[in-house]
């Protein structure tokens, strides 16, 4: 009972931690935006070295003392950590740490005009990405028994740090992509046009400081490349150190999962349209972006019609699939997953939550294009790219929620590969029953069976095949650059643009988050079905 | 297992609905304030129409289904719809009413030059909150059995709608309050400055518009004094419903609790300290509106002193004992609170969430005084008062925490008001194992007993008779007008006016109904303890 309680106010005091060093964090996050004088980027860098270092100093704490303390974690959650999770964690932690090295080079050549916090960061940083990757690698399983106060406040930093580091760059990364269109009749564009860096370079100091070798512009924009990987980094890192959070205390009956086969010949159908769709969606995507980047008006609607229509077959495609995906759950008489899964309701969680992004897009683009009230080709377009991408998020996210709901389908699966006899007798009750089939006629052929009774599960397969390879090609549009919403002025000409820009790189962010969770979550119904 | 199904098909479709309601009309309310040409706020109105008049359908076929229906109803929740809840909803109810009526005649007088959708407004939504206050009395205990999918839909219809009629009041009270300081020589003070109309005129029609009858102004204003009213109403009813769609399909055994017996005469000391805390504090507030008002700068920076060391006394008296009686929780050996309740999850999150208004402006300022280089004796106390909020802030939030979750005390008061021999024996396990004291001894005066058993619960209760009153006087003063934030320059100093307005006039909605939540929770623990 007195562990029940520690853990309550274990609950309470983490929670508090968190949530102050968050707000703390936003209020200086948005005072350096709106006050580059009393509050600079030094200030908020400052504030984040200090995080970083004492989160490093609790790992280190953390790992030196569950080694030496005896059952200090007696169980581990097999759902928490996933494979592609960890392997995702690790992958751009490398990329990290190289946007680290290349901003150190970067502030190295500026050092005699900028303060010395610059290059003290990135070095910070790129420490505490090694020490996490390889903690969360280890420990991400983990139950904590002991010291539960300590641990949960010290994950609850962990996830602030994290929190903090991922909101930082969200900032930075919109200031860098925003640049206000100061000439009425400029045809920015999404490649050359608004990305004129002049935000930053008002905050990374006077302009007339010259770079003391002269690989700064080629670094500067080498690192900027690498921010995405770094924001996807730290919201990997805080849902795995939400996760182990969530299990402190916990005793889970260790019951090893097998992870199910997965062969590539099972499906064929959906991962070949899918693959058309993604190349088409590649070739188009290519030429919209050398058309818009040239600036000539007639050519950017082209290109403009052309990616919509692009964008309307796709995700008329995909949602046409999901429904029937959705219709086939609703006819399976398949059961429930019951039971505690911090994993599985914080993966459903960031999947609504990351879809928000795109619902927000959608709906101020339906919105504004219906106050404009309809006129020509591309408004016509976009309305209907919009709507049925609204359509097709509901889909989507009621299919994956459903799909990771399910019960995996492993326990008959095993049994078909065997070729137990008996098993394929349990397994079909219409020919148990009936007395008129002989025993012997049992033994037909495995894969015929297999094929006749699985069609439901087989349809479901082509299905996460074709949706995973078409979230792929809506995750890199934008991921590339493609910006359709300031290439089309509906957006900027009916609300203010600064709340256009606001609303598009917000949201844009969780939208490319979205369709990447969309693709491991796909994987992952693919293979349970 | 076809029921649990449906029940989960309709947890997806009612989210989805929600979900797609809410944020079209985030998007509608953001283009109505940032375009106001395009989409007018007639737009808005019919979009709000549309939605109210569906929900009142939705109300009216479920009453007449329910009440014709055979086990309709089987379970009802005893913890959900409490008396002050729906007492407060009847209450604000009637203010949302006679808002309406004044609006109706305001919105007649300008018949001639304003759109007649003006007038459908107010007219429909009274009619939607008298249908939905008597629903919301009669059904809010409602564990509903039968169509179930159906009735999630119209309850998270019914909660869109009142978020949606929420959100519009909150927006059209912040542009009424903001008006932005065109002369930086300006005194604006709470009362008569920064409160001059000039956005909602612009959006009310063209300012050479007269009035057909000469009481335009008098209602105008008598009804932007009943908005925060209808606010509340809003916000009530969301909590109502969203209680109901979390009990549709529930089964839980019907348990009367008894209402613990409340008397005044059990605690003392800590409601007269309240009392003189709330007198105090009145009696600074009205020197403060009428000093501030005056525009004289000396003056005006006396008020905010005494203003802020008012405040600071009542909230360092309130984080002392609310410290004291977070430290009893701990001490004390009685049970959780086991088991799902809806109510109680909905009001911790609700007092969490609505505490985040006031987290937000207290941080801002702490950045914004510390980055402003804490000069002179108001910023000091500003410093001090919002770090004092912030400790505040999480301590009242642990306690009530704490205090929601605790087992109630009533099966021992009951049998100490029986003044049953066994039952004193039975509560007093010491006396019972020793042999040394007397059976015929135990009769001792019962009141003597009961004081010395339940010290801890006399404090508690004591703590919390104080902290109700402290937290009236913290809802009183903004509620009605204060706004140090604004006659202290340094928040819009170091952000842009328009951001620290945003932060204030968006936080302050919530802050106030954290003060009105926390008087409620307090209560409920006041009684329970």
């Amino acid at each position: 009972k007195t562990e029940e309680k520690g853990r309550n106010w274990g609950w309470l005091l983490s929670g508090f931690i968190s949530l102050n060093i968050l707000l703390l964090g936003i209020a200086i996050v948005s005072g350096s935006v709106f006050n580059t004088i009393q509050i600079t980027s030094a200030h908020l860098q400052i504030f984040l070295i200090f995080l970083v270092i004492l989160t490093t100093i609790w790992m280190v704490y953390y790992k030196i003392h569950t080694s030496r303390v005896y059952r200090a974690v007696l169980y581990k959650d097999s759902h928490a950590g996933p494979i592609w999770l960890r392997g995702g964690l690790v992958l751009f932690g490398v990329c990290s740490v190289i946007m680290d090295i290349f901003k150190i080079i970067y502030y190295v050549g500026r050092m005699h005009c900028d303060s010395p916090v610059k290059i003290a960061f990135p070095v910070v940083q790129a420490l505490f990405v090694i020490v996490q990757t390889y903690i969360l690698w280890v420990h991400a399983k983990d139950c904590v028994q002991i010291q539960q106060i300590i641990t949960r406040c010290g994950l609850m930093l962990t996830l602030s740090t994290n929190l903090m580091v991922w909101m930082t760059a969200v900032t930075e990364e919109s200031l860098h992509q925003t640049v206000f269109p100061a000439d009425p009749s400029y045809n920015g564009s999404s490649n050359g046009g608004y990305k004129i860096d002049v935000t930053s370079q008002d905050r990374a100091g006077p302009s007339d400081c010259k770079c003391s070798h002269n690989l700064c512009d080629v670094f500067e924009k080498a690192y900027y490349y690498l921010y995405p990987f770094n924001i996807e980094y730290s919201l990997f890192a805080s849902a795995m150190a939400y996760v182990m959070w969530k299990n402190v205390g916990r005793q889970v009956d260790e019951h090893h999962s097998h992870s199910p086969r997965f062969s590539l010949w099972d499906v064929l159908i959906g991962p070949v349209a899918g693959l058309i769709v993604l190349v088409a969606g590649l070739a188009t995507f290519v030429v919209y972006e050398v058309d818009v980047s040239k600036g000539d008006q007639k050519k950017k609607e082209n290109a403009l019609i052309m990616h919509y229509i692009m964008n309307i077959v796709a995700i008329l495609l995909m949602s046409i699939t999901t429904l029937i995906g959705c219709i086939i759950f609703r006819m399976d008489k398949r059961e429930q997953v019951s039971g505690k899964n911090p994993t599985r309701s914080l993966d459903v969680g960031l999947l609504v939550g990351a879809s928000l992004g795109q619902f927000f897009i959608c709906y101020f683009t339906i919105v504004a294009v219906l106050a404009s009230g309809v006129q020509g080709h591309i408004n016509g377009l976009n309305l209907a790219n919009s709507i049925l991408t609204v359509i097709q998020l509901c889909l989507q996210n009621a299919f994956l929620i459903k799909g990771l709901h399910r019960e995996p389908f492993k326990e008959t699966e095993t049994s078909t590969v065997f070729a137990n006899v008996m098993a394929v007798r349990e397994r079909d009750p219409d020919r148990r029953s009936s007395s008129i089939v002989p025993a012997h006629t049992l033994p037909i052929p495995l894969t015929f069976l297999r094929g006749r009774l699985s069609w439901k599960r087989r349809i479901l397969k082509e299905i996460c095949g074709f949706l995973l390879f078409c979230n792929v090609i809506l995750w890199i549009m934008p991921a590339f650059g493609a910006r359709p919403q300031f290439d089309n002025t509906v957006g900027s000409d009916i609300y203010v643009f600064e709340t256009w820009a606001a609303i598009v790189n917000i949201g844009m962010p969780f939208g490319i988050f979205y369709r990447m969770h969309s693709v491991a979550s796909l994987f992952e119904v693919c293979l349970t079905s």
